[in-house]
């Protein structure tokens, strides 16, 4: 099965972040690919990147970085394929607000989707929520995410109504 | 034909930014359809927007709001659909800040795709690529829209070399 | 007797922060409730919650949330109560201002009662305020309270006058 | 009919934005007193009104400063009875940052309930839906200013889809 | 000898930073008082020492204060003496910043003398250049301090250059 | 009369704000000089000026510059006289943040007791309270002017009471 | 005479801010040439300009941009000469924050030497410092340039200790 | 062989941030010399240092500081070489912010090349850089410093591509 969803990232040390996307991916049953790519140090992988994701049978990109990032915003302006960018919290980075600001603020005609600092899990599940406007099948799946996130949330309040906060606190 | 993208903003006051997005849909193609609906002061209309959007062949929902920007991020706990957020610099936000955390911030299992501080025509680019991943043809057309893009800089930049900045600067 | 304040937090992770609420409303001896209402995972509940609590003879509702904690806005959204808002310090939360920010900047019309960060037990205390303005008994107790936080200090002060700092210091 | 609310502000410059409380308290029907009173400037006069307010029948008192804004906080800490603050973006103001901090920030034992920058009216709202928490003609009137908020909104939802956004943008 | 320095903070958990302060008082040899005054906890008590701090023959006060700190400019609302504020970085301050836009940013008419975050032995320094500006004596003292600093340096540096930055990371 | 008050700025643009202190210490009778002195475009002016101070009779040097604002910490590592620091929001300053945090964050052992942003006014009355200290005449106007801010207070007061806040607004 | 110094910027906008680097070139007798290169409309021509700036004679690049300004960046990562990175102010930057921090953050690797914001004639001026470090004749301009920024302060300080501050304020 | 590059710090604490320009420059094979010069803690041996710099070679001085960070803007101010700043985010710094807007925010006519947070590496590569812009053979080993990071980028690529990101992950 050909990937749908390109997963990228600017340094391996932000794998732990970006995992999380591809995890998702995999449970909901979206092929994927993951791989790293710099656009500080290798910027000609990413224009191969991002020029061929298209026609290679991508349908979203998942980027992420921290700092500087410019790796979201450079792949949006190589490709017209929709691109998530995740803000990563990384060693170099001012509490991620460098992150956050260097995706987010793309100018007029270049956007990117950003998701919350760190969110890799968030990006994996709006990516899944793009094939799945598309793709029935994906899309009956995230309802039923969505309805999981709903019983969890039931459950753990009915444990604290039931056994009071208290006894919750000591866990 | 049905619209396949859904903008909706928390406030009548939000309409200058968010009419971007919907006078890019129609630029490029896009069916759309524009409304009002808030968190705050009508939840039940926002609750039933959002819960009959997949049915209604709704593929992408826009959403922008302002300040305490709660709009985007319930509708994305409503729906299933990718959810575009648009923090707007409201006459009540604090430089963009409160917008813009509010909108991008979101919990795990819930993103919101975020894009710049009134980039309500980033906005509409974004759903257009979405669309344009599934769609050939809005696939062509968003190709031609960056090249349009680079064409516009490079008329810029020959004009600029040709004239000379202190002529441009007199423009 | 029917619990006077309901206490919610939009995750179960909240509960260190919010249990000091419940602990100070046990203390000043009024009745209250507990429990887990998400506005994003599990919204038709923050809906009953909200739209029921007047009737079940709630007086103030105390909300907390982290990151883009929508939870006491939008509980306040869908009840005409008083809602005091907690932004919690939640672990994807930068350094608290998008709990701050997504609190505190409602909109023209649907205030929430902001508290610090992490303010917890202010939440309880400012709930039992509340109280306290309508019934006599619990005012006074209100009044003793300050009282045993002036001792506090002047006996903190009195210790260190005493003793010097230097000895202080040790401990 | 003794007043119920008490409104003060640090400095006469405040007034714009206070008036907005005392406005909707006249429209929702309840007595309220209005006065400037500066922590800074008069000290023993903040004193005895705080100290005063629960005999003269003041149940919530609202309390607007600007930059290092010491009046909301004080107050708090020299009374047991409710006091909103609000962060007033007064010309010595930083942004309002200074403002919203030094309301919000409270220390456990004191706090305030802070309400968006400039949010005078909200203020108003809180100190409402505080008393209408105990008086039910009041917390039917708070209903229906719920009901109003929704049908404006309503309103303009229905213009903007019948007339078009390009037509209401015009306006 | 009468204390000519009265070093004050809001709670005794501020005394690590405080106790700087003294610490280099009582190095160069300037006679200071030490105790807790809470602006919140203990307004009464402020008011007194504030009052009196005068007659008593203090010159200076230093205040340390964090989160919602409103101590420093208090006191400086209730003396005509020089007041240091000290923004502490407390446990409930959000990195700092509330502490110091609370303390730094006082209208006009009241300045607090603010220095840098946690700068409890800077205070200590400021106040004692205060004393130094008019007895010739501490003048001299302080002088000698800042000789002392430029030897430090000096030393420091001519160890670096001798031994190679190598061997002093090894330290 | 021999200038007790040394007034420098790093640029005429910062004289509006300067100025104030100026006018202050003129009101309060208090001896002062007041000129330009660059950090960066006349570092040996600076040198100068600071290393002169003392002898010349000086008690308290106000300085004030925006941006990365340099003069008030280079004046106090110059000198060992208390310096008053004014943030000035200059036409480069990013808000002012720039201006407070290069005067305000001072290492240890060079404090600047730092006023608000462009708290000229603040500064001056700084100056006049640390002469206050030490000069009872001076320390007698200090208290006389803290009076009338306490009766402007009280005026506005009695004005809004009288006449109402509606009346009040019109003007 | 083939240019040195070669500016560039992403936007024909930017060019208010980015001319004052010209300028200053031209007054100092360095050749330059400037143009619009955008990172994000014209990726190639970017990468185009950066790969060839070394064989064209060019010494060192000022890149200008804003919001998520990625061009210095891009460019440093695309040629090892020294690039000087400009954070332009540009109406959709959130006043200047996310021009900074995109540029400055860079990651280890690929420095951007990065001047104030909107800071064009100081890139201008550090550009020329770094020519003039290897070319005498323009070391010594520099140093007669600063001379000239000294006597100018000179001029301002004589005239307002002359005339005094109130004539200097009514220009 | 004559030190090219002065590599300076306001404190021995910042010794570890620095000593990666000083590893980096020697690994590139550019002289270099490196100690501490103290803005306030000794401002003559800081005008001795840069006044001197040119004529005994230096072609760039990279200076580092932390909090009201002085050194690169003072030394920028005594001399007309390239001044290439660290922003150190040292014991006293409020998360960095200080160090970097008291360095990056200098006023027209004094620039500092400011790299990022405690970015000692990117200062001594921006220093070899602007060597390797005049001396070819430096020129030719930034290139392939660059060659370098790619490699590194293309190497961990291959590894996770093949590996996949969970094996990866374990380590």
């Amino acid at each position: 099965m050909n990937p749908q969803v390109g997963i990228i990232m600017g340094s391996q040390s932000d794998l732990p972040v970006m995992a999380e996307a591809a995890q998702f991916l995999e449970e909901i049953g979206i092929a994927y690919e993951l791989t790293v790519v710099s656009a500080h140090r290798t910027p000609q992988r990413m224009i191969d990147y991002a020029g061929s994701a298209r026609e290679r049978g991508i349908k979203v990109i998942v980027a992420g970085a921290g700092g500087a990032a410019h790796l979201p915003g450079m792949v949006a302006a190589l490709t017209s394929l929709p691109v998530i960018g995740v803000p990563v919290k990384s060693s170099n980075s001012i509490d991620g607000w460098d992150s956050i600001l260097s995706i987010l603020q793309m100018p007029s005609g270049i956007p990117v989707a950003t998701v919350a600092l760190n969110g890799g899990k968030n990006a994996g599940i709006l990516a899944a929520s793009i094939v799945g406007a598309y793709e029935p099948e994906i899309g009956r799946k995230m309802d039923a995410f969505k309805t999981g996130l709903r019983e969890k949330v039931e459950e753990s309040a009915a444990q604290i109504e039931e056994k009071g906060w208290k006894e919750m606190l000591k866990k």
